[in-house]
């Protein structure tokens, strides 16, 4: 299973928007809030995220239901907007979870992110108030009562192929010899093979077509939605932009399998983390055949 | 080609960020900039849009080079988050466009929506700032300083089959006897396959499984990715959710044939329009063969 995926709650939407059954749910005697160090996890024994009471104080977001117990998250003080890369304490805490866990702490991490960062109304300014069990903010200025929504971005992440051979590339904030899948996001007005096409050719020069959807993956730094695709390059040559990776290179399958295989001993280059839907994507790669 | 896909403009992202390139694509002789009223498009003869040479006064995002002419877009006083079958004036214009018109447009409407709902930081409330060539835009409070960034919303749209047939539903608000394929919002913390699930069986109480990919598109009203997949259903047995749709039935491959031929003819059920995705979903599946 791809980490992040697999949540074992019932997001259960029709008591988000039923205040009576939303109150009902806060005072469940079975109801009980994920522990939040801010936006880290805190786990006990045996790696378990923590759990407690409901208490008086912080928003609350209704993540769902667990065996039709409800489960609540509170909103920090303040948000994070740091990529994944640059929250190194959260690497060590996530890789002593189970799949469950995982996806329970990213879904969960990804809204109450959200709110934190969205206490003002982007189109007037004054404050906002959450609402529907913390699947919206509504603006509290009676001339504008903007309603907002958790944003999910979507990212195109693609393996490159020709004549046998994958592209990978590194960014200059990849530890030193790690290549992975190239990735963008998806803007207004383009389809996801459009922005394959388009992030492909800016980031290396390269022409690609038949681009074919693999896999994807919600990724909770703060909140993608990777949507994984191959594509076939129409020839070879690079012409790397320096402004947005530090090297790009093709790589035998036999590179490739001996990387996965190998993990920080790989001769050729180190692969992404398991945690990376790239990883997977390597994976189905080689899972194909030649 | 699906409908707002097929923009003829290369975004051109390296402009973007290099206030020089970026101020010299603004004197270019050849610069213009899209005619709008507000965000409605404004069309000529053969129903072109109309392009004018570049004014001061709005703020305007750098679309991209047409042939290497830089192209613009003025941001409106106001925005617009009515969902599509509300904004009847624009779909008499879209029918008339062509395929590359009809993707300027949409990606152009996309952005300069968003800029125009935009102008106060959702963090701390303080005006933003246009930046990037309006692909970004940042706050003005030396104490806050986020930086924001154009939205685009993925969304889940499904077709379900079970037993060659074909599962479609009704929205309160659809015209009469129109049926469609179920959509909605993919959440935080979901992959694109538990979204579907998820929304199949919120609104219909169906199981699905093996959920495949089959094309994309982006959506202007405001700002989606539609994510056509095509979904297995393990029972028949519906349980409507009154609350979200108005009525759900399986069709027959005959019906659908039916309906796509016929379009406001058709006897089983009224199609979704062309523009949509729904519509070449439903002939994929036609030309998959039972």
């Amino acid at each position: 299973m791809i980490p992040f995926t697999g949540s074992p709650l019932d997001r259960a939407d029709h008591i988000r928007a039923d205040p009576g059954r939303l109150a009902a749910a806060r005072i469940d005697p079975k109801a009980l809030m994920l522990v939040l160090d801010g936006l880290l996890p805190v786990t006990g024994e045996g790696s378990a995220l923590q759990w407690q009471p409901l208490v008086e104080g912080p928003e609350l977001v209704f993540l769902g239901l667990d065996g039709g117990a409800p489960r609540f998250a509170p909103v920090p003080a303040t948000g994070d907007t740091r990529p994944a890369y640059e929250i190194r304490p959260v690497w060590e805490l996530l890789g002593l979870m189970g799949t469950a866990e995982l996806a329970l702490y990213g879904g969960a991490r990804s809204i109450v992110d959200w709110h934190a960062r969205h206490r003002h109304c982007a189109q007037c300014g004054a404050p906002t108030q959450i609402a529907k069990g913390g699947w919206q903010r509504d603006c509290s200025a009676a001339a504008c009562k903007a309603m907002h929504f958790p944003r999910t971005d979507p990212v195109a992440i693609t393996l490159i192929e020709h004549d046998g051979d994958l592209l990978l590339g590194r960014s200059l904030r990849f530890p030193p010899r790690s290549y992975s899948a190239l990735a963008g996001f998806i803007e207004p007005g383009e389809s996801v093979e459009e922005a394959v096409a388009r992030e492909v050719f800016e980031e290396v020069g390269v022409r690609v077509g038949q681009v074919r959807y693999i896999a994807s993956q919600p990724w909770p730094f703060p909140s993608q939605l990777m949507i994984g695709t191959h594509a076939v390059a129409e020839a070879r040559e690079l012409t790397i932009d320096a402004t947005e990776i530090e090297d790009a290179r093709w790589f035998t399958r036999a590179e490739v399998a001996e990387a996965l295989s190998n993990g920080a001993e790989a001769q050729a280059f180190l692969a992404p983390p398991p945690r990376a839907i790239a990883w997977h994507l390597l994976k189905w790669w080689l899972e194909q055949g030649g």
